[in-house]
């Protein structure tokens, strides 16, 4: 899919947010040589220090306004959380033909804050790269975090083509392959693989947390089963937060159908039904090893 | 905790079920030299004759009567759902001292077996080691799967002092630290820490499975967190549906406790009430963090 050969190269890129996301994806770019200039944009000082010196931007400042200024490329890789304010911040401050773009876990509401505060929101391309780890900030990041992983992209019907095919061939230059889909469908497939199984391990440790078992700590007897299941029940609970109140909608009908599945194996065990409990569970199972057939090479 | 100098040579140890969890026994028995003679049993002929090639047992036999009748202790490594078939066949062929243990995932439906099918119910001290792997068969079994685990023994008030001392002495030596508790305590502890996250994982990943998605594959975009999160759903359907079964009750109440929890998430989400998600994701990441401080060394 990727077609170095007619990339333009990307003038100058700024990236809002130079964490993991936004700091790899600055080291991709320089990995492939196509980008001329890189500026950081953000709200630590010592974390866009650190970037300057590890050479993944070439200059950084805490300012919005004059770090997008001339951009031709920008990049909103920050939490959901603090979206309303970067948009509100850097509109009035785009060029006429700065594309703007982010990697954000929610599709549509980024969209809507593009409607909201860009002048000109056929510019705003919504992407979402599936990729990342448990750390965070630009030490953590490394240039190929993105290769072989999926980018999706939202376009709407009202995108600028040109726009869209700038970023499509961004990830593409950074190792991904590119998907396009509507922003409905990006959040309601997300919801289901990443949001949901994020609320339920946290629900999991609570329901733990919370059982009375005549004084025994619950988690004292809790082995590696559990420490996988609830690994990510470690992530940014802020984080978690924005995600979730900002995928509101889909994440709901998740939840939803998490319940409905966990009451049809409450009736399979409270009627003793063991058929029923043995066709669910080998049917989870099949799923997961086909599942991991096709896709585990790419984690 | 261990107290090798008084431990009393064990003359002959039968082991039914010569899988991971048997099979690493024997050889933890072996490793520590305090063992005489040990008998396998099983229904796998090609299983058995690997566990006499790799040295676990002595000897080997597919016929339960003969293989317990001059054993000391007889451990029964056997999945849940055949308890019922070997406690029948073993009855009637057990000597008079014989101590007979386990180390099933639920106490109680141990205890029901021995009463319901020994002459001597005194004489069985029923046990769980905290230890396992995805694997299963003699060929994963390995000598120190047990080495600072935890291993819970659930006596009864009439359980024989002696046989109980021996057992616990058998795990000591295993590596184990024994820890004693009633059934109905463990099966709580075991519902809410290993059965309900089985049971969470095959649910979210029929909850994914389920979802229609516009002709997506729903799997498509799973990622590492979802991989980590469902690795328990490729376990044995048919070892958890036995677990379940036999742990029915505690489930159930566990199952109810999960459903709550995702009900509390669900309405805060519902209300947009971002304090109330932050509050519950902060406590489960803490209670994560704070047992894997405690106790991830263990893992």
């Amino acid at each position: 899919m990727s077609s170095e050969k007619n990339t333009p190269a990307i003038g100058r890129l700024a990236i809002i947010g130079v964490g993991l996301i936004g700091g790899s994806l600055a080291r991709a770019m320089r990995r492939a040589g196509t980008v001329g200039h890189i500026t950081g944009i953000g709200r630590s000082r010592r974390n866009l220090e650190r970037a300057k010196e590890l050479g993944v931007v070439d200059n950084w400042t805490q300012d919005v306004a004059s770090g997008v200024a001339d951009a031709d490329i920008v990049v909103i890789a920050v939490p959901l959380g603090v979206y309303n304010q970067v948009f509100t911040t850097m509109a009035g401050h785009l060029g006429e033909q700065t594309i703007v773009s982010d990697v954000g876990s929610s599709k549509q509401h980024a969209i809507d804050m593009a409607h909201k505060h860009m002048t000109n929101p056929a510019l705003f391309v919504p992407a979402h790269p599936i990729a990342g780890t448990e750390q965070s900030g630009v030490e953590a990041s490394f240039a190929d975090l993105f290769d072989r992983r999926a980018c999706i992209l939202t376009p709407e019907a009202t995108t600028d083509t040109g726009a869209l095919q700038q970023i499509e061939r961004m990830w593409q230059v950074a190792g991904s392959t590119t998907v396009c889909m509507d922003a409905a469908t990006h959040d309601e497939l997300l919801a289901g693989v990443s949001h949901l199984p994020h609320l339920a391990a946290y629900a999991l440790v609570n329901a733990v947390r919370r059982q009375d078992v005549g004084g025994h700590d619950p988690f004292s007897f809790a082995a590696g089963g559990f420490r996988d299941f609830t690994r990510i029940a470690s992530s940014s609970p802020e984080m978690w937060r924005d995600i979730a109140l900002s995928n509101r909608e889909p994440l709901l009908r998740k939840i939803n159908a998490l319940q409905e599945e966990l009451e049809r194996l409450r009736l399979a065990l409270q009627n003793q039904d063991g058929k029923a409990l043995l066709d669910e569970f080998t049917a989870a199972r099949e799923a997961r090893e086909r599942w991991l057939h096709e896709h585990g090479n790419k984690l």
